[in-house]
């Protein structure tokens, strides 16, 4: 397993695609290191004997210890071994962990890739392990490239004016193929070792073109990323690990970009489009089972600390809202374990979370996001939006005022105070801040899609025909 | 095992003790038939060979099969079996299964006699396992009457002007104690062979002689029960399951009840008095994972067939509507399976459900009972409210006008219209259906209850911790 | 202006043509009194001297005064006193006073034969003024019949199977009209004078045959009501008003029923049918402006009264609870006063409501209804579900402990404490309490209609323009 | 009335007292013109004869044109107009219009300094009037200083440790008053002439000290203010109104302030200290009747917008969102209209809006606001928080990838996409967002100020008397 200096180490060499704000910028550009930092804490915690059987596993390929998030789930108690990674990751890095992406796509691809075989007579799963097997050993950071960018939403792939508003296969070669086309939404790209496309939906036989899977350096020969960073406000003097932690996305392009064959996992097999879409969507909602919990975590602990600092810990209404996001937490982490415990085993010996349990729970996480940004505004008060700047109290004019005027609860010194508001500000009134609000509706997911896939999983025949024979209906 | 026969013959044979409306009625009333119909099939399924694992168990006292409504859970298999039997059962009499509360009752004072002998040296123990024994081999009904009537909320049992409004001790005898108070809401009783009373709340040491458990005969002298019985509105010639299942609650008054030392689990050990009301509510709760879910099957089922009916069963409303309803039914009863995987064993080898996932499950079920009901209202339109009553479909000269003007959607009968919504009816505008309304709201505990437990139970320090952590909050 | 007697002398002298669960019934059947109490009360108030001002109104016919519930509106104040008088009145009958229906219909037939006469050149508002002066100087009630059963939701009248679905024209004589079809869910039919016929949707020119509008007797040849009876429970002893109001509701059949001309004021201006069924939805749904917040006064009022009695009047959830229903109520009231402030004049003189402002009013209210239920559920507790029904209040073997176990607050009796959840029960486990609220729900229009008339009515190209504006696009 | 460019000369030439960031800045610092770009149009338009009507009134002191945001409400007329001109002007800038505060100040000023004569035979009001005289001649733009800091919010101002965390006089002398404290989130504070400063709640008679109010120029001597700016992002190239307005607010420190007597309008009268901060809240509230649903508006132009520029107009699931919307913003704008209808005139001649009308129109607005954002944050889906900075646009590099992939529905060229994506990520994922979702919460008192003065001023005895004499109760 790798260090996160060794990890770092290969990401500054890699080829300069990283466009930013109009600048083409270094991998080593001072503002993607809070989004490198929350790699580097994978890395850290799995070298951590504390951590060690949380943050590792062993490979079902080479029996080796690998990093939990380059393996493949052989069991139960691999999903929830993962879902409690999650959490416990997102909560010490204060947000989205990222590093899931990557191992949620390998996890579809083991699966898929089996079945096409079976089903197609195709030889892709050897393939794919022989990825897996390279991925495991250099311990990789992988993004996982999904979403097209759809151009009109009415339309299939084929139909589109410009083909490439979905990425498709362009050229096939002996040695491989060509690609063009543009993935959107791409979080740790900018960061990762490796890209790994699926396609975003599921296909008809017209879209056999678009019908494409596979794995390339993310700083391959065509490949450009055009990205958004979304960092938490620096700190001047008062740093705190909140403020060390971002993320970076992009929208990944691919212009004429070739793989070779070795690394395609999908190629025409249109009939398993939707299957690698939705299965890559099941286990990254499994992800968020757990991510998702830390947010309400971090909300929360926030919520009863600025209860305590303004004197009422014990308030009815602090006691509402605390029960509130509690229960939020735990409904969605609980049927995030249910998944697991109801999961499927694929024939190519893959656990797969039981897909309603983890559509259930990704949806009420969904809903629920912007809620508990309001009952954590609710409890702090204005304050958060109007916290004046660090510089302030640092001027020596205003510095005694800020200090008199921002006392509390007596006990509590004016530098906790500060600190706890700066947070909840940064929690609440930042950009970063929205930005997590709307990867918390969005991300592996909007809750429609979520919508759509509970009403095509769940049985709902069943329930009709207890309504019958309840109502006497004999048909 | 007792047929569904033998237990209405003993049940039949019981001391008259029961008033309903002013008037003193046997069990054999045709008004307590609905009720006991319920009952009846956890006899019928556990007879029936393809239900037989689900509805029986192994005693671990005796190693013989018993009906699971008797058995003390020995590990997180046995919990979520309870789970899958309960949902399964009030689907089958389309609403509560009644029976749950006796051997939810029973497991708490498996385990709290357990804890009570090894903290203070008493002997309550093996006096239960005795009573088990006893409840098993005949296969008994068991009503737990926990609700005290509590006069003024303000003031603690020994504080009330009048003691009897929390159930006490009023003489201890060489051969047992002698009762006084009355419980309310107990459902199941005017039809359980026995009634098991436990505390329901923590005591203070002035308290003490309110701190009293024990099992008593439901006929036994001095107990008087004034009831109220919720039947589904009876069927002229339209006969349905739906129609056939009722249930019956009493307000169970102790007049000077005799109740001999074999048959008390607790006297005056004021200690344990909460844990005891807790653990009873604890498994309680966890029954109404499994039960409220059936509830919403059926609300889901009749909404997702009026839909049918109506002609718009693919409908974006209609499509959201189920899938809300889904979401309640699977969070609930994947936070019940969280709460099985997750739960402990208790010193005398009882398994207790995770307390937090138990709670938030049967919390979220709670606060959404209207809801549901709302849901089925808004698919099914006004006719549930406006239906002419049976007689109506009967007579000749009305008769034709309601075949004519009933009809929906093509191929679907007169009569298969009249089904569903008469059905439906039933669910949303019945007096029936608003007992279920507000027993689904209160029963095993009120929300604000649950939030207390969850609230009391969870660990915010921990998460304190976390954003201290994070916002850099050293002490 | 009537007395309540002389009204119910001339109702119980009509034909009998109403059919009650298989009976043919008069309008003197005790069953039916309860409806008729509300209906009597509306003439008494308007009798009484107090509350002259608010019950009655000046007629801009004939400058007599009438009854306000056949009082076409003249201004502004008109309908801020009818919307006042309606709040006022459903508080008295404890729900809905059901008499502003026919008044309702009236008005918008009053405006709709205004703009039919100005369009085609017809001459329906004379015949309709004719037809008010009868009805203000006899001072009749209304029901109006709008809702056809629609048979197949997702066909137009002509395209039905059964063209009866929607009422229609079958001949047309020199006299007047043969009509057949049934209207549902027309609460106050069985009891009322006239029935006034409107569309109940917009039609095409293929529909022209199923555009019609006027009024008959109640008990005109051809007409049957095949009804349900929705009475408060009756009481042993314990009366209270709560239990003397109640509702009835027809599926009115007519079966080829003759309509002279001069009570005929639509016959196939199909362009007008769409105008003429979302007028009355208007002026319907502006009375629900009154009558729902009088529903919410009712419950906010137990609510507050439950929590007295129980001990807990300051308690801080009791507050929220308050406050929530008084938000509900407000917000729908106060809507409903800018619907009267931005109310319309049309050619007719007639003052309409402002549209979109009526229908958020309306919308709001419908989808509360079944969360006010859960408030006042949530803070009475458990008992109004289990309280033993009155006999066993009068029985002396076990009124002693029922007197004895009721007590709670002290200073309050036995008997207003019973007089209370007695209440309560009515209001949420009564079969009565189901039909308010699916009526609370769908009446006057379900939620989706006003949705559809909200979006349908207001200016959101505005609001597109007002975004492009903010954005800088310019087109 | 005064012109844009004199209100900036004016501002300009003030004494430096504005800290940011830790530097003394100007008050023609660029980082403080959007802020004044938003007051500056409250000039522009009231000198437009096509606003005149709205943004004018004729002082009922001189009677002589004022800018309405100086004037005193004299009729309901005028409330309404004031609650038109506030949503008409917040839709132009996009936001707040902040110019409301002072005139809200003034306006309760205007009704105590009377009552206070009235009672205690101060001459407080004929000092007011000279100062509104001032005031409106020189037609001032006034912020309303009304929260104190508050320390432990368990202890009245008397009793906390520091006695200037809540502003008080320290001395009083024969010229005026000194006056020691801060007072937070002072919005507007950076850019007006005066600061008008009232109570921020109910005084007991130990508290007479920190009973006052008065009025300063906002550059004072001894007064500093020390702010927090909230600007839109800015733009390099895509200029457009959304990022012209902002808006700061301060804390405002008073370090021994001396207020000569004409401009101290109560001093230690603590009885009317409460009705004093009432009073302004009301009318505050009354202001967010029209500036809350200007905001709505925003949400669902850009709503509409974006499902227009995604080519699904006509989904049902954006109707829903879109009826959520409307209903938000018409039942706050509706209940403000009943406020203004239902306005009570005051001793002073003075126009009160109905307090529980304006206070439940507050409530509802506050509780929606992080909903509406969700509402627009589900339909706008993932790009609004991952759109590429504006310097991706115009590198050459990148700016063909990107109007590449950004198109969508056909006639919607990429600038108009770009424009619309851009201002939704305005509006959701920058820090001005955050700051307008907080201060939509909190701005004119927090959710609870208003539940409290809802239960307060609402006749629940009135209510509770409707349900006994419902219940038959007695007394």
């Amino acid at each position: 397993m790798r260090t996160a200096e060794e990890y770092m180490e290969k990401l500054f060499k890699m080829r300069k695609n990283v466009y930013y704000d109009g600048e083409l910028i270094g991998r080593d550009d001072p503002r993607l290191r809070p989004g490198i930092n929350v790699i580097c804490e994978t890395f850290n915690y799995a070298a951590d004997p504390q951590y060690e059987e949380l943050l590792t596993a062993t490979s079902h390929l080479t029996g080796k210890k690998v990093n939990r998030f380059t393996h493949i789930h052989q069991s139960t108690d691999d999903l929830l071994k993962k879902q409690e990674m999650t959490r416990f990751m997102c909560q010490r890095v204060g947000g989205c962990v990222q590093r899931c992406m990557g191992i949620d796509a390998l996890n579809a691809l083991s699966v898929v890739t089996k079945d096409m075989d079976n089903a197609l007579g195709t030889s892709y799963h050897e393939r794919f392990l022989n990825y897996l097997r390279y991925f495991q050993e250099n311990d990789l950071v992988g993004n996982c490239a999904q979403t097209d960018v759809k151009g009109d939403r009415s339309l299939r792939p084929h139909q589109q004016e410009d083909p490439d508003l979905y990425l498709r296969v362009v050229e096939k070669r002996e040695d491989g193929i060509v690609v063009c086309g543009a993935k959107a939404h791409n979080t740790i790209a900018p960061y990762a070792d490796e890209i790994i496309v699926v396609p975003t939906r599921m296909m008809t036989e017209k879209d056999a073109d678009w019908a494409v899977a596979f794995a390339v350096p993310a700083d391959a020969d065509g490949v450009t990323q055009i990205i958004r960073i979304s960092n938490p406000r620096p700190r001047k003097k008062l740093d705190a690990p909140i403020a060390q932690y971002g993320s970076a996305d992009s929208l990944t392009v691919f212009d004429h970009v070739f793989v070779p064959w070795e690394r395609v996992f999908m190629c025409g097999e249109w009939q398993f489009a939707g299957q690698l879409a939705l299965l890559f969507a099941t286990y990254h909602r499994h992800s968020y089972t757990g991510c998702k919990p830390a947010v309400t975590d971090i909300i929360m602990g926030a919520s009863a600390l600025v209860a305590e600092y303004n004197g009422v810990p014990k308030a009815p209404h602090v006691r509402d809202a605390l029960v509130e996001l509690i229960t939020v937490a735990e409904l969605v982490y609980g049927a995030g374990i249910a998944a697991g415990v109801k999961a499927k085993k694929a024939a190519s010996g893959t656990y797969i979370p039981e897909v309603v349990y983890t559509n259930v729970a990704r949806y009420y996480a969904g809903i629920n996001v912007y809620h508990e940004h309001e009952i954590l505004a609710e409890l702090a008060g204005g304050l958060p939006a109007t916290l004046p700047p660090e510089g302030d109290f640092l001027n020596d004019d205003t510095k005694g005022y800020l200090e008199k005027y921002i006392m509390r609860k007596a006990g509590i010194s004016a530098e906790n105070q500060h600190r706890c508001f700066r947070m909840i500000s940064d929690l609440l009134v930042s950009a970063h801040a929205g930005v997590k609000q709307v990867a918390g509706v969005h991300g592996g997911g909007s809750p429609i899609m979520e919508k759509i896939a509970i009403y095509g999983q769940y049985d709902i025949e069943e329930k009709k025909k207890l309504a019958k024979y309840l109502a006497g209906i004999k048909e």
